[in-house]
């Protein structure tokens, strides 16, 4: 069974919402999903950030990156895991909520791929968020769920169901990879010894 | 009068729409605009490319990038540029046009920003786009024009009004700026002299 | 025993040396390693690009770009397969190699993000570099490998052996992985169905 | 004369040795420049942040993106600015300064098109670091100067002249061309009167 930690910042709730989904996916496959928000997780050694077999940072898009709060939490939590090599060969993945001011995605594609260099700096294998995931059409790109809160003219409109089933399915997506690659022993990469 | 350069390549029309409203814009400014395909402009000596005061360069995006023939356009005919540092200080732009499966952009960002890296490369100043353009709610991306030529399901539904101005209006900036900083003499980068 | 098809384009032999490493990674693990240029593959239905377990690819850095040889085969030979969702699920992986002008790589990260964003399009898993391979000092970005076949001043110095080193555990370690996902069984990703 | 605001942050004072490099390129010009950390420049009316006619933004390289102060300053302060298209037109340029493990930039590139991206979202003209800039060789990357202060095995080596002097020009070709485009009279770019 992979224990998935989420790790996300929420301003008005969207975040929070797609957070929730992805942990029911989690779930969905037998695997246990543990939630923080990046305010409230460390890298102690009784952390699930030490303990994990998969990490999801999830954040709202401001100004073309995550916010600040999630930025906070990867150069203070993850920064001494990348020094330790702690999570070498776990599995990362990524996801975003935004107002997208624009029919081009508001600066959401930079955003997610700011937290994904952040996992592979970490060494962890990163999944993506494949075209025939149900919901991909309204909330998909590839890098992950990106749940559009607001119209591309910054009009609220709310989460819609195909942008939390998507967010469902990359969360199983990632527990059912994290489990292969945990059980029976995790796959071994290349190291100094 | 600047003298800007629009090289584009298209597979359905859709590129050479924007292209063409982008000269609009340019001519509106008293600026001259030349018209070249990726397939036609070359580097040498009596090119636009050597003679241009600004450079604007679009794309379909195909697979989260621009299209291979503007990038043999980038490798064969830029390159030998940058060498020369001969397009130093000069002004760039891009766009981009797409089917963007997805609401997340269909990797439009990614796209744009190699085009962007190219002329970075260059030592070209780059012109963004800013979200007051008229049009931009539709068709924009900080990066440029972004015009989706199908909806985010992939069901066809051609270039809006919207997405044409704003073309148009990138153009007219572009050019704007290209002549004041060409005149009265070009603004002088630091050099090895 | 999993089958990794390796994808590259060189202009003076780096990459072709690089590619080499990799090959012999892979078979360190008891994989199979295939080898073509950027020329030479296609989409049919009997090439290895429908039948491997993952995927490779590599090209030098040209204006902080692949090389228009390997975006070509990207666009005409793996749109289809993202059309038919062919490669989703399987594993992918990037190297490079340049001259990188200036200490600050070059361009080479966008160049690796550019070939990432194909493979995550294909909803490939993809495979980083960890910091703890050996070499990552002289040869690693995370990313994936890169060779800097030139100093930061552009002169000639060729790959070393770190270079080659870590090139080959980059290959050994998208081998273990592949052998994993693929068996007993490829671990489901959702889909519609 | 033109107005240069340098907003930046530092660990060890390496980011702080370019800022004042920078600073002096601006100075050389008969520029002013406005030295500021991220902790202490706000968005009020009387702010430098309103009245410059150039924004440089600087920050050491963690984990592939810029410090978490550096991005809280994007959040709190720039969002309001870009809510009124307050800096549309303006000039603006990055650098950064980092450990950089590994030979391939420890993802200095993806940092600093993070930064790019606020400014490019603020509406502002970007200023890439021409090859031909003195110290490039050392201390260039295409997007901005880096200094990276560690060896590529992260080793300590302290910033080099190379270094500060390709810092110096980039401050100077800031401050000529932000002089340029604000006298006589801004450049007018496309709003929706």
């Amino acid at each position: 069974m992979a224990t998935i930690l989420i790790v996300a910042i929420s301003d008005h709730g969207s975040t929070t919402a797609m957070a929730d989904a992805i942990a029911k996916g989690v779930r969905s496959t037998g695997g246990e999903a543990i939630r923080r928000t990046a305010d409230e997780v460390d890298a102690d050694g009784g952390s699930p950030l030490c303990h994990c077999d998969g990490l999801i940072l999830g954040s709202p898009v401001h100004m073309a990156a995550p916010d600040w709060r999630l930025k906070r939490f990867i150069d203070q939590e993850t920064s001494p895991l990348w020094q330790k090599d702690a999570l070498v060969g776990k599995v990362g993945g990524v996801f975003c909520s935004g107002a997208g001011y624009g029919g081009g995605g508001g600066g959401g594609e930079l955003a997610m791929l700011s937290m994904l260099a952040d996992l592979a700096e970490l060494g962890m294998i990163l999944v993506p968020l494949p075209k025939n995931t149900p919901g991909f059409a309204q909330a998909g790109l590839h890098w992950g769920p990106y749940g559009r809160a607001h119209a591309e003219d910054m009009s609220p409109k709310g989460l819609t169901e195909a942008e939390l089933e998507t967010s469902y399915h990359h969360g199983a997506n990632i527990a059912r990879l994290a489990e292969r690659i945990a059980h029976p022993g995790q796959v071994v990469f290349a190291n100094a010894s």
